[in-house]
């Protein structure tokens, strides 16, 4: 099989491109090839079989028929830019989120009525919890409604509706996934609004100073990469059938406060990284975060077979496992 | 004050522009001129302001920005080709139901841009019922989510949320409004799959056979023409402050069977008139209907001062008012 995945470059894209490469197989499939893009190219990485890499911009109108052109089995769309940067740019926000995002779906039913209906790929697309608005029931349920507060999330929510409706035509077999967000980011930080989420984790790890820009009482909706990755090969491998024509699923995750994650943290690290952490609150993030859903009974998701950490602690672990952390340095 | 009305020569839009042609003012403000645009011009009309009429295609991009060059302060827009049409031609759904709407949005931002953020007029559009898709609660809620199950229902939930997000971010103030079915229209049958519930009303009371293709079962949410007007006067005229992010509304309705809409000709017709009424069950109409949403709690709206009939028999004496139509004939 043929795997493409657009967003190759990014924090889940290369999680994703390596445990592809580990496994050489997807979904009891044998790999042949597989295509990674991104705004910059992908690093090179050791496989079992041939991967092509190379950077792009999917909002050029000229690219999305390029990347479908080789009819891959699987397409992994994971490329956006954050939050942040989608409110600070509203004009770049939608030319890349909602217009990019169209144009591949629109080369994938092009190629599917080129081949007469013969080429329907599976297609798993990232959206996000950012389609959710306050105020907020005390746990979102699956048939809540979508009214996002920012740029992004509305982005993201447009996309589900493209995505079903795609799907509902039969030009490709199609699930979006609403991630959590992902803790603890490994890395330096991006212009995501919620980078504390990991800083106030990774960077005391590190011996560094992380800001904490809002107060411990914020809760929020985590999951780890390792789980980000296991939800994304679960949707490209699972049977659909069972989603009918709703295609767009809110991933389960931890509901945890500030104040929580600061807890696990000292429970693996020495006080002085926990003193790391320095309270400066951020009117402009506290707004936009105060906007986003906290807690969500995802039980469709769970039902369905996508399975995430069960506290916060575990959610540490996992990073320290596999980015090779030392908790204790 | 000036109004831009596109989607002028359609039913909705001709008895709009007649309303505000009598009353030559819109919440207490005088009307200075109006702007009616179709796809077809719409016709003459006698009026205390100069109207000007005009044909175009708002999918063309060179449409929308010289529809609001002249800096409208209220923008009814009501254009979008119908369910059956939208489903029959993909292209030509999104190309004008999605495209043509986001282009308008995109003009009035330029021009707000262009203004230094002091141009900001209301923005009225209608959307539809059509944004939600089954399985449904007994009743549907202000909080429920959109998941359609046709192309013109997702062209509607996208421009929802694209007019929310516009809104947040000040570029206009809009207002979205879910119009139930509208019944009794007048005048000859669209291709709208939802024709055979005025079909079964209008005809028989003209003396014509109508072709009824669903059984009498079906329950579905109506509104008059007569009370489609008022929720656009009263959208482009509220204070829109207690809708805060959440700019979409279900409209008020009568929730009626196929077979109630029928008792209710019963009691204002002939039974001749009745019989004309000819059973014959379409799979295509009875699978696009059978995806439609049947009743809403429309609390939100009612609470925020929309009112539609109470029954359908109301409908039908509104009917015979506006058009003028002789019941035993």
């Amino acid at each position: 099989m043929k795997i493409l995945v657009i967003g190759a470059a990014g924090m889940i894209g290369r999680k994703l491109m390596g445990r592809l490469a580990r496994e050489g197989a997807l979904g009891g499939r044998r790999i042949e090839a597989a295509h990674g893009v991104d705004v910059v190219a992908p690093a090179p990485l050791a496989a079992p079989f041939p991967i092509a890499s190379e950077a792009c911009d999917i909002a050029a109108p000229y690219i999305p028929p390029k990347l479908v052109a080789g009819r891959p089995d699987v397409i992994f769309l994971l490329a956006s830019i954050v939050s942040g940067e989608a409110e600070a740019d509203f004009e770049k926000g939608y030319a890349i989120n909602l217009d990019g995002t169209r144009m591949i779906f629109e080369a994938i039913r092009r190629e599917h009525v080129a081949s007469d209906g013969s080429y329907r790929p599976r297609l798993v697309f990232t959206s996000s919890i950012a389609v959710f608005g306050a105020p907020f029931p005390e746990a979102i349920g699956d048939e809540f409604f979508t009214t996002p507060l920012t740029s992004y999330g509305t982005q993201k929510a447009i996309c589900e509706l493209l995505l079903a409706d795609y799907s509902r035509r039969g030009f490709f077999d199609g699930i979006g996934i609403r991630l959590p967000t992902i803790s603890v980011r490994p890395g330096l930080p991006n212009k995501a609004a919620s980078g504390f989420f990991s800083g106030i984790i990774r960077e005391p790890l590190a011996g560094r100073e992380a800001v904490l820009p809002v107060t411990e009482a914020v809760l929020h909706w985590h999951a780890s990469p390792r789980s980000a990755v296991g939800f994304l090969i679960h949707a490209a491998t699972m049977d659909l059938g069972p989603l009918g024509a709703r295609r767009n699923l809110t991933m389960p995750g931890v509901a945890v406060t500030v104040g929580e994650q600061i807890e696990a943290l000292r429970a693996v690290a020495v006080e002085r990284a926990v003193a790391l952490i320095r309270r400066e609150r951020d009117p402009v993030i506290e707004r936009i975060v105060s906007g986003w859903p906290t807690r969500f009974d995802a039980s469709r998701a769970r039902a369905l077979g996508f399975h995430a950490e069960d506290d916060f602690g575990q959610i540490i672990r996992a990073y320290l496992e596999d980015e090779n952390v030392v908790a204790h340095p």
